[in-house]
């Protein structure tokens, strides 16, 4: 097997049951971030929804570079369902195992938000009432997925070992260049409407930030299929 | 084809089409980062412009190092009129290429800036209000480019793997050290004229600064001709 | 030894003195960093607590990173109580071995509070009376040192040149994710219970912490040493 | 010669000439950002010294990891008088060349402060006015060149490639937790006592400042060639 598909797929070495288990733990612990950081952000920052959103960036960014580190090897640390069904797409890996990924990804998302609230001390079931709807929200979340398919599969391409960071960096990034801040994750999506926190969305809004996020991924997907489809050799990075 | 050479000048395996690709939608998501960013830091931020520059700062250093990591095997990730011109100068590329280059750069950086617009819900057309002129800021940029040229040409020379941080970190820096917050490209320039937000700058300005840029260009193509030019082994990274 | 093995026991070459002192200065700088930058980040920040904790945890990742840099190879950079009995737990350092460098590291980590407070004109002897009681605070503990032994040991096995930037992130991200601020190390919560200063915690307070840290970091080599217990190769980074 | 070697000692293939120039040209662009972005800092934050120095922070920490990438391998990109010595007291440069390297920091720290003051459209000649004095701010200044010796001698036995980014980072903590903003560095406190900006140093605060940096430099060299001096192999990181 080669380094690009050691990345790309889950390790065989790795059963499924631990699999499913780095699926889940990893997309909890990522949810128990952004909802807990935007918590504490908004507990701390008097009013300035900036420095919030500062924190949040923080929080996020690093926490995703360690989870895609320390689960990456054993499920592909996707976390997300467009990501899983894009590798899908691509037959990188079977359907059936994406949409168990899919499962446990949605589970565990739940299960973090769930965390965070018991952390900071509130009722652990809520439902948010954060709209987040119109059309510059959509095309938002359309073009942060497009942009999350981009990175993946481009550290993928070029530089797999920095996939890591490449992904904590640019939700980094889309955290404060999109309108909607960068959901970009339809399970991340999902459980964040279980929180009326500072990282909520109203379920009526789901829908639309759903499609946008699929429509995103599938023009990533096309788009730099034909882009990264060159000759070149696998990697230039330098040999050392 | 050396390392060096794999790094600074297009690989000869992706096609001119992808290579132009390449540079127009990695600059028209570098444009998008950029206005995006400063539209949501002037948003939230309760007036502190400090705060909204931080935001600003993170997201567009964070999103060039990802954009120089997936772009750069394909095209070099120049997405700015004076590197490539630098590099043609240097006959690393030809200069019709740069040329071509330089015309995706601008589509692109336009078709970022409108991006940007409709993610945030404005006017798709906007012409910039804010002067940004007088000798001081005009230095600035010539500072800041000068800048930018020893950043790329030092790291190309001596860690060419660490490229795509090493841009992404200057930047990041040069945001703040600038009193023009270092525009430090041409394309740019131009294309920042198109918001009328808070990374703006009025069309009577860009002359100013695109003579500042190309200056400062020149002066680090000279300077650092000479400064790098030793018979020292081509990088003295750890051999691992 | 494997490489493995010379990330997570201390180098044989290095004799138990340079261990034990490495422990203890390590574990020093990092609390007079915790100590030091809370301080400054609440004298300066205008009673915004939001902008003084991202001073605070800029200034502890950053530090983190370059500590357990340079004393990693000597002596694993443990600096943490919970983390050397974890590796005693898991028969990679002898049982007292992980007592010898528990006592450096208590040593340490009230020398290096005494030196912040000199750094900064403050009486050296202080009690803190900050309570950090409550179920979601200790909660919050557990959870923090979950994380962190989950962090140290999947980059351990993964990626072990990566533990020092792995742990400082994931460090950046549990101030901001848990309600108790991350204190996830029971030498660094006995030494701030000796600092009246942003950092600091009541003494009433220690034993919950401490329980919960001991609670977290027993279900984190639990279950980690069954998910990463594959039979994948010992890592998959790229080699180049 | 060894990596450790060209990594502690200016690469053999520059000639003087070069590593003169970059040992200016490295400390101008230093400084330049350290005062720059202290006055775009206090510009724009409405009098939060906090959020000033979170710019300056970032701006620093992170102009240094690019000039000692690109300076490394021609002079050491030492940039302060007290590295220089240092180095210079283990023999691994000559008394001569280091009292060069001196002089030639000296002059790049006060052109630097002059190119911010023109970025700036200030005056080009000030005097700063900040008082700096008292015992807690001189033993901040011991601390803080004692922990920048420890790091660079740390990662240069261990992983000189890292060198660039652990200090780098140190800067970006030690901005925070030591009570003086951690000049650590005699070529930079000279020249900043001539910008009257955030960044500024009166005149009579000097003589602590640099006796306090070569107190802790000296006890740095001392302690640190103790505790690296095992006989572990020269380096643990991974071979890839």
């Amino acid at each position: 097997m080669t380094v690009r598909e050691q990345m790309t797929r889950p390790v065989a070495a790795f059963d499924l049951t631990r699999q499913l288990a780095a699926e889940a733990l990893g997309t909890a612990l990522l949810l128990a971030v952004v909802i807990g950081s935007g918590v504490m952000g908004e507990q701390l920052s008097g009013g300035n929804v900036a420095i919030a959103l500062l924190g949040n960036t923080l929080s996020t960014g690093a926490a995703l570079v360690v989870l895609i580190t320390i689960f990456g090897p054993i499920s592909g640390a996707h976390f997300n369902p467009v990501v899983s069904l894009a590798f899908a797409l691509r037959r990188e890996i079977p359907v059936q195992t994406a949409f168990a990924f899919i499962f446990a990804q949605i589970l565990g998302a739940v299960a973090g938000v769930y965390a965070a609230h018991a952390m900071f001390g509130q009722d652990i079931l809520q439902i948010s009432t954060k709209l987040r709807a119109g059309p510059s929200l959509v095309f938002s979340e359309a073009v942060a997925t497009f942009g999350l398919i981009a990175t993946i599969f481009g550290c993928v391409r070029f530089k797999p070992d920095f996939t890591p960071v490449g992904v904590g960096l640019y939700i980094t990034s889309a955290y404060w260049f999109t309108a909607s801040t960068a959901f970009a994750n339809p399970a991340v999506t999902l459980a964040r409407s279980l929180s009326n926190t500072f990282a909520g969305i109203a379920p009526s809004s789901i829908p639309g930030f759903i499609a946008a996020q699929a429509f995103g991924a599938l023009v990533g997907v096309v788009v730099f299929g034909w882009l990264l489809n060159g000759d070149a050799p696998k990697t230039v990075s330098v040999p050392e």
